[in-house]
């Protein structure tokens, strides 16, 4: 992702709106997003610290400083390190002192940042008040620009161009752990880093976020395979169902089910609908199919630097869509002790409906047993 | 890690002591410890709730909760499950409120929790001061117990039988990161989960964290290998040093000063010494070889549950170290534009001395090219 001035810059316009007189981000989604810089969460403070007046300062350790030069935030902002005996947050007060906030202030921290350093910033800098940093940080990530956008549907090409591996990898005896290893692989050839890889088989596809265990591959198994990486800065994430010879019984009838009700969730998002509103269209027609108390998730999440942000599309989330907005739609239902399933694409809010990201075939897949 | 109530008592025991009246653990290494149960960090709430009297509770999001009933947590303690559309944190006042905490509670945070967490923590719970967890924790985790410096000793073993392997990986022309791939499979093989995986070549090594580039190996390069994984929740960390033929101008005299300071370091830990004496026996060798200035870094960090954790091996902490502490000795000398280097293992204090839990060979080790 390129180093941004101008993300910085309205970063601080949001701030003087809504009345918040700095923010502290750590090293998380928001910092690669405001400044480019992908540094480690350790245990030695890396913040951070726009004033909504003038100049952002980022404070970093000592022995980081070559990674944080080599980013380029060094060319974009002052970066002020701290060796291994000294206090950080004395430099994190001067920066804050420096742009002339006051003590009355009301200061927003990134949401991830560790609590152990959320409770020494509060020690350290007088305020009047403690936010969230999504009070700045979601208004500038929720809607995606053209570029933004453009990253995510080449992430989502480059996950369904996995799941068309996905298959060959299938075979009865092999355990999800390994099979797990093989589709990592497969990410990192198309992606940048493997954010997260689910093979769920059997009875384990009825826990939604199971990841991959020592279970082995048995002929009849239906198997969720829920994948995402990332590359050059955006998330992917695409879930499709598989089963091993012939589908076990009444799988074949769910997941029709499901696949309705993705369809139908896809078909409702436009602009100016309710979130809500998506979740409902897909949860009305699972639960008219008679499996309502099995659909025990929400049917999206936002996505771009992170897996999982904003906008959340869930009951009781009236906030409109807006052209522009990525986001997941992906129903699941599952079966306790026997198997589940989850159909998941991402799609981009258009002027008139909505774009899907991936387009990798959506029927269930039967893989042949040799 | 076996789920263990005995751990939970012992941090009401602290707890009790140190007036904490309540502590409030998500997704991390401290839940592992106190609970067994390794949770994903998700933006859907995860908490322990440990009151310093009466019962602990786990809040759980319901897709999670077969996840943490398979770690075993619901057998040991309360686990509450909350749906999407409920506030989990009514479900984290209601644990507080049964356990009879007063609003003049001293509550403690666990250190990583996220800000968003922490802030709605403060927002829900009526307290007189929040403090972090490692009040409650440091005590717990510092000094290991003899089946825990075991699981140190065998992960050790496990990393020193990667590091036998990398000789054969250094290739004139691979990309540092196909190296780390490489490592990375071998890691995957002794341990359970990759750790971080730096393989720092030529001037690469002369920035203390860096991962892994695409500069590809040139004969004549020194390359940091520095590498850890979690094998039975137990983390392993090991640093050696290569070169890819003869060895550039100056590098084994750099690296044998390293070897020196390095010993002095592990020779000057006993129960008593205080923390930042090892880190002065290894500077001070260092120092006196005109290379102070390069060895930016502290000594070492402890290591247990996790990859950096109390002690810090580091000037300013006058700390005296106790039987059954396990730390990193990791001095490391780092010249802009050339190279660097550093030397690692993990040593516990034993009754009299140390033990190093690393073994493979430190020396410098040549690997002839073809």
């Amino acid at each position: 992702m390129p180093a941004s001035l101008a993300r910085l810059r309205r970063a601080q316009e949001v701030m003087r709106e809504r009345g918040v007189d700095a923010l502290f981000v750590g090293p998380s989604a928001d910092l690669r997003y405001l400044l480019g810089y992908h540094a480690l969460p350790l245990e030695r403070l890396t913040l951070l610290v726009v004033p909504a007046e003038g100049d952002p300062a980022l404070v970093v350790p000592e022995l980081e400083a070559p990674r944080a030069v080599a980013s380029g935030a060094a060319d974009l902002i002052d970066v002020r390190t701290w060796t291994e005996t000294e206090d950080p947050f004395r430099h994190v007060a001067d920066v804050v002192r420096a742009a002339g906030v006051s003590n009355g202030a009301i200061l927003a921290v990134q949401d991830r940042l560790w609590s152990a350093f959320t409770l020494q910033l509060q020690e350290s800098i007088p305020a009047e008040g403690w936010v969230a940093g999504t009070t700045v940080m979601r208004e500038l990530r929720i809607v995606k620009t053209a570029d933004e956008i453009a990253a995510l549907r080449r992430v989502g090409a480059a996950i369904d161009e996995v799941h068309r591996q996905v298959p060959g990898l299938l075979r009865p005896g092999r355990p999800e752990s390994e099979v797990g290893r093989d589709i990592a692989e497969l990410i990192l050839r198309e992606h940048d880093e493997v954010n997260f890889v689910i093979v769920a088989s059997g009875p384990n596809g009825a826990s939604p976020h199971h990841e991959t265990g020592d279970r082995r591959l048995e002929e009849g198994d239906a198997v969720v395979v829920d994948i995402g990486g990332t590359g050059d800065g955006y998330c992917s994430d695409n879930t499709r169902n598989y089963v091993i010879g012939r589908a076990p019984e009444g799988y074949a009838e769910l997941h029709e089910v499901l696949l309705t009700a993705q369809r139908a969730a896809v078909a409702a998002v436009r602009p100016g609908v309710a979130a809500e509103d998506v979740d409902r269209a897909a949860r009305g027609i699972i639960e008219d199919a008679g499996y309502g108390a099995a659909f025990v998730h929400r049917t999206g999440h936002g996505i771009g630097v992170e897996e999982h942000e904003d906008p959340y599309i869930v009951a009781g989330n009236d906030e409109p869509l807006v052209e522009g907005m990525t986001f997941s739609v992906e129903p699941g239902i599952y079966l306790d002790g026997r198997y589940g399933a989850r159909i998941e694409d991402i799609v981009a809010v258009t002027a008139s409906g909505a774009e899907r990201l991936n387009t990798v075939d959506r029927e269930l897949t039967e893989v042949p047993v040799a």
